[in-house]
């Protein structure tokens, strides 16, 4: 089965569960909970949850576990409410997110805030009421408040905003992506890893190596496509980031530099998991189709 | 010493707390922490700390628990946090927050809603890095999580959303309540209790109904202050509830039977901690305190 094929796999699970975890409805106040699960089932690829479930089955966890399935849509939720604040008029005014009206546009932008502060509040209570040990809870926690947060992914938010009034440095641009979305990338491991009972530092280092390239080159990946993709398949404007004066890879590097840097750092990240042998060849894999990504 | 005296007291050690959890500055980003601690700072009452710690001292713990003070301070950024997201021009477009400008007429409406969505988040850090047992984290982050999201207060701010575009009714009106402010003040029993360890299932029924009913109370003071109060020390126009259409106990009630509900209703949450005896005097003076406040 191919890694493409096996995500789908893995997805229909995820979009089970998240479909359970958000069909709670108040008739007092319907609107919130459509709100937020309007944004959450116009899913993307879904990677952060697969990643989730990968990590906790490097470490024994049985396929799916329902464990880790609860952190990895804990994450989705996440991942979901910075996409509808990062939407909002105040923010990037986007009108479309993959294809449909974002959240806003469909609500009003009083309900998108509130459908964003739901999720993000949510995902703290679908980790507390899973079935893992306090133990693992709280690591799961630790990681995503502390990546999540101002010192993380709303820290990265924070600088990408400053980039919109003078450009980044090398160092700063690099910075932004490790924050606003090397950090729930980063997440992947600690909640898939806490989900299975880890507790070996080392398996979360190294872990955490392969997450921090493998984002690293998914920026850099999304930097190129901006520039080459077919614009009906990528999903956005093509040459949009040029066109907005952002500071991108290719403003300090040539597309070939910028390629090679990208199958670079997947080499490293999969010298990362060497030592996990066949348990790591779908992280493996995983790696090497973000890298040759067309969308 | 009096119930006031107390509070300031308290509010010293939940202050200080506050600005150690609140000075870890990114020079990258400095404007994220500068904002979440501009509002955190511009504090008001601190009642829900107050409460918070009054709890873990009527379940045995010392005065100024370090981990029922990390809680408390949790909770003081969820309520900050809410605070900002409703001030946003797309919720209620306040310019005046406490007398000071709000934190999206200081810092832009970007930056407040990251502060926001930072605060929020930060919230489940401190409690998962408080000194509290892994029992007692998981169980304020249950708490938490539940009363903050869209079952809670988030849920309370859209039916308040709802009510600017038809008149709430009656039990509309006491729904809309007991989610908006009451949940959060929940929380304090919940978290009070978790810090100190507590298990027995009868405490946190009796504290849960002291708190539900201080809240309600709470709210019916406030909508009779915005009729009677002195505009120099209420800190907010008077009479605005009334002229911007808003359903207020005063809808459906006089003055003198609304203010004969707030006192029976508060002799309702002392009698539920009659058990505790000496114990709850402060819960029971602060109740007292609530129900005759002048702001």
């Amino acid at each position: 089965m191919s890694i493409e094929e096996k995500l789908k796999e893995y997805n229909v699970k995820v979009n089970a569960r998240l479909g359970e975890l958000l069909s709670n409805y108040d008739p007092d106040y319907p609107v919130i909970t459509e709100a937020m699960g309007y944004s959450v089932k116009n899913g993307g690829k879904r990677i952060r949850p697969f990643m989730t479930l990968l990590f906790s089955e490097l470490c024994g966890a049985d396929r799916f576990d329902s464990r880790a399935l609860d952190f990895a849509c804990a994450l989705e939720c996440v991942h979901t409410y910075s996409l509808i604040h990062d939407d909002l008029p105040c923010m990037d005014n986007d009108d479309l997110r993959r294809g449909k009206p974002t959240n806003h546009k469909v609500f009003g932008e009083a309900t998108a805030t509130l459908a964003g502060d739901g999720l993000l509040t949510y995902a703290f209570e679908i980790i507390a009421d899973s079935g893992a040990t306090d133990k693992a809870k709280v690591s799961a926690i630790k990681a995503l408040s502390e990546l999540a947060g101002y010192k993380g992914m709303v820290g990265g938010q924070v600088m990408d905003m400053i980039g919109e009034s003078k450009p980044l440095d090398r160092r700063e641009y690099e910075k932004m992506n490790a924050l606003k979305t090397g950090a729930l990338l980063r997440c992947t491991a600690r909640l898939g890893l806490s989900a299975a009972g880890c507790e070996d530092a080392e398996t979360y280092r190294l872990c955490d190596e392969y997450c921090a390239c493998v984002g690293w080159a998914f920026q850099i990946r999304d930097d190129i496509l901006d520039v080459i993709a077919d614009q009906s398949e990528f999903g956005k404007p093509v040459g949009s980031d040029e066109k907005n004066g952002k500071t991108t890879v290719l403003s300090y590097m040539t597309l070939e530099e910028a390629q090679n840097l990208a199958a670079q750092l997947t080499n490293k990240a999969k010298s990362a998991l060497e030592k996990f042998g066949r348990r790591a060849a779908e992280l493996c894999e995983l790696a090497d189709f973000l890298l040759h990504r067309r969308k």
